[in-house]
């Protein structure tokens, strides 16, 4: 059998190539001469898809006649929140798939049997898929690894690939709607790429209906199978992981304390739909309306950032005025968290610095000319900002006095009773056991160092906090856990908004033409088809960890 | 003060933003009639040096008048001979810039001062960082962090920003050197672009020889701003770490062991001398003689991959053989070598599968359109099989045997002695002194309990090995080392030479027209502009982890 770290490079080789062989795919097909067809790709998609459907049933039914009940659970995997999430998001999923099952039985005499078999195959992975998650993405795994490891990362790029799949099909259409546009305006003569529609007549009546409202639903199948892919990515690093046990806090949302965050998130929330219904609307109109609507995008997006830089900082300077220390106990869910989130702000942050090239460099004079530049410096302080804040919120210990709200005085001096055992706050532990448990201390010390020194230093802060002055402290700290709640709230809302913007086809990037003056069109349309993904993500994950800073705070 | 996770962050996102500047700054530059100018990014990477500069001057006064002789060192960061591989590029960088101001001086008629400043504050740059890598790479910084780390990670960025600005004018010469033999066969009609060129005649007699020289010190000036920068990434991973101190096992090579490797290698080591010239030779005459050309890199190419294979194929064989386990112990420059090796692979990877996909959806019949295929299957299978064997070298605990040989054998059995309290390996303090040290041993038990494990179950097999037949095991494993280093050293050739011949020119995947077929000249040129470098830099990585296997082995 393999060592531990050879069985992780040799699956994740297996992996990353999978995912290139459909990149290389998808490349050849974007090329018009390539005798490479879409049908080609689907065929490798649902060979991937099946193969993935019948690993998920060899492990399902593997498990159930082990019956080993002891099975350990990583709880911080996919958080029965973000399992319900993703069920709504596989729901639209499968209407999606209904609504291309019926788009190919209207255009059935010219279309190939891979489109209509990719839809079923799809509908069926996406619902085994969802039941897998529910009932074992907590799983770690521990028995004959080698397998279970090639099969969970198969699924993880089986996911990465149907969404490289997604994000292709979606920025080919966007890019055909914006030629259209370009060409109504008068701005392109010449023929638009008809390519893509079937060379046949619709023989059922919705046809239209279908393919007009796909590209409505797309968005969402996007988001589903980036956060699939990511969860089972956890899974997969779980493997063969031994998991110390903590207590999981869970936070009570209490309504109450929330007022200002939400109204503030919902008056951003509606003020996004009227630009988004605005915008739509006027871009095909005049170049004057044109402009007009492209500056009110800007306006509108500066009064946005500004707000939620202010809000992010205000979190930040709560977070500075009580230096609790971090928490730096092994998450690798919140590793990965952490990952992402910085990974994926790349791409905002490339097409925020070309812009504001572009707007430095170039030789027109448009109305939004100075507001792309302000408002591309904002986007990148913002997620500076965000940033810090969301990773500081996931990786900041409780504090004591927190904690005295929900539990007696007395069973947070009394560190040694047996009663907490196994579910004992770390420092007890290391306090307390570090003879009598030596697994439990190395696996909290961790490997990091300075974690250590915070850690042990925390007993000589622990009398002051929670007996000095503990009501007028609880109080104090009450007041900020509020702020922070509000604050959260407030950005999760802001950063929907910001999804839905780009999401539905408010993409100012591709309308406004300084950038395409200065880098060209081609390099363009590549630049922001590469980094418009992650940027979509970024929001979308953004999201899910505001609402776990939520839960936390 | 900032949390250590939180430092981390901010300066991480603040060279990433740096970086994102300068990689913008090219993009616009690679547009034609962007008003960006080359000035305007050479003057923006003088700005970042001189910066650079600044930092590491406060740097050394700072630590110069601290005079603390007590300073941690991470032993693992920057060996000696990464460090003397790195001046000797760093010195041909030197007569690169000596060539690049002699280049200034014959046309500064019309060339821009800052073409001129650059090479000058190139140079100072180099010298200096070369003195700063030489003294101060192995620091483990401790005080005010915060600023220090930004230091750190500015010159990570510089250096990767340097290196992306050498890489793209590479790719541009090359691209250009393409286009010219392309319309020397006729096969494009049309001007070529002579941007590059100044417009102005040389005042000296040596512009031509300097421009020309200039491009064959390219590849060297490349490699050395990406080895700076993960050198310098190691030290900022290190700021705020406490190293738990371990013994260095300083391998001997023994010349006399080393027999069938080196000869094998040199065979490899002179064919591709010999192809290189061929194929320049070659590519530029008729149809006939380049197609042949081509076909030949493939054939050579295909025999060299099969060698390869074989070596890490048998060299994964021996590990299997003798199961040891893994040393997980932290070690950022391991993690980071690990990880690059395997991020590298995958620009090889993606032109691998793209040519497969082109071989087979390809209408044209040329010669090598099948030996194509098998290279491009041989290339991934090679650098799955290198990458496996490279990293189990790395992860690879010693062998107790082993040991035996430099030290004696009472020494071994003795372990509680007080002797070697401080220099002892692992295992020793595991046994005895679980719990008078716990530091240690949490510091090697680690996080990995799969690690664990097979560390506990360890002293059960210790008198099997060291005591039942001593004399034929340790043979048995001296033959073994004996044929991990030939390996080792006959991979580190091959991967020299398969550096040597894209770095130098030699590549088919231009001049073949396959790939160009299936993907467009477009696609096809950005994919290896991308892919290109990655590749180059995986196989220079690779000889570099070859040379630390072949001294631990």
């Amino acid at each position: 059998d393999y060592p531990q770290k050879n069985a992780e490079i040799i699956s994740g080789q297996y992996g990353v190539n999978l995912l290139l062989v459909g990149v290389s795919l998808m490349f050849s097909l974007s090329h018009r001469g390539s005798s490479v067809k879409e049908e080609h790709l689907l065929s490798f998609l649902i060979t991937l898809m099946v193969l993935q459907l019948m690993w998920m049933l060899w492990y399902v039914i593997r498990k159930d006649s082990q019956n080993s009940p002891v099975l350990e659970k990583d709880v911080q995997a996919g958080t029965s929140w973000l399992r319900g999430g993703l069920t709504l998001l596989a729901l639209i999923s499968l209407i999606m798939d209904a609504f291309r099952i019926g788009h190919f039985v209207g255009y059935k005499a010219c279309l190939s049997a891979a489109v209509g078999v990719y839809p079923v195959i799809h509908a069926v992975h996406t619902i085994s898929q969802v039941h897998f998650l529910w009932f074992h993405i907590k799983d770690v795994i521990k028995t004959s690894e080698t397998f279970e490891r090639f099969g969970v990362i198969h699924a993880v790029f089986t996911n990465l690939l149907l969404w490289c799949n997604g994000v292709m099909s979606e920025a080919e259409h966007f890019l055909n709607e914006h030629k259209r546009r370009l060409s109504s305006l008068g701005y392109v003569n010449g023929t638009l790429d008809k390519d893509d529609d079937p060379q046949c007549n619709c023989t059922t009546n919705a046809c239209s209906t279908f393919s007009n409202t796909l590209y409505y639903l797309f968005p969402f199948n996007i988001e589903y199978h980036i956060f699939v892919s990511v969860m089972l990515f956890v899974m997969w690093k779980n493997i063969g992981r031994t998991i110390d046990y903590q207590r999981n806090h869970k936070g009570v949302i209490r309504t109450t304390d929330l007022v200002i965050g939400p109204i503030l998130g919902l008056i951003a929330f509606a003020s996004t739909i009227a630009v988004l219904v605005i915008y739509i609307m006027h871009i095909e109109d005049s170049v004057e309306t044109r402009e007009l609507a492209i500056a009110m995008f800007y306006w509108y997006g500066i009064v946005m950032l500004i707000f939620m830089c202010a809000a992010g900082s205000i979190g930040l300077l709560i977070f500075r005025s009580d230096n609790l220390p971090l928490d730096y106990s092994k998450n690798p869910s919140r590793k990965l968290d952490t990952d992402l989130l910085f990974g994926s702000s790349i791409g905002s942050w490339l097409i925020s610095w070309c812009s504001i090239i572009a707007v430095i460099s170039a030789e027109s004079f448009p109305k939004y000319r100075w507001t792309n530049f302000t408002y591309s410096l904002l986007v990148i302080l913002e997620k500076y900002i965000q940033n810090l804040f969301i990773i500081e919120s996931l990786y900041r210990k409780q504090s004591v006095s927190e904690k005295d709200q929900t539990e007696t005085r007395a069973e947070v001096l009394s560190v040694t009773g047996s009663s907490n055992l196994s579910l004992a706050p770390p420092y007890n532990g290391i306090i307390n056991r570090a003879f009598e448990d030596q697994d439990k201390v190395c696996a909290s010390l961790e490997n990091d160092q300075e974690g250590n020194r915070q850690v042990y230093s925390y007993p000589r802060r622990l009398p002051e906090v929670s007996i000095s002055a503990p009501k007028r402290r609880s109080a104090k700290l009450n007041k900020r856990r509020k702020a922070l709640k509000n604050i959260a709230v407030f950005l999760f809302l802001c950063n929907i908004s910001l999804w839905i913007l780009p999401a539905f086809g408010c993409r100012p990037q591709y309308d406004n033409g300084l950038e395409e003056e200065t880098f060209g069109v081609t390099t363009w349309t590549t630049i922001l088809n590469f980094a418009m993904p992650m940027s979509l993500f970024y929001r979308m994950h953004s999201v899910a960890s505001l609402f776990e800073v939520l839960r936390k705070v």
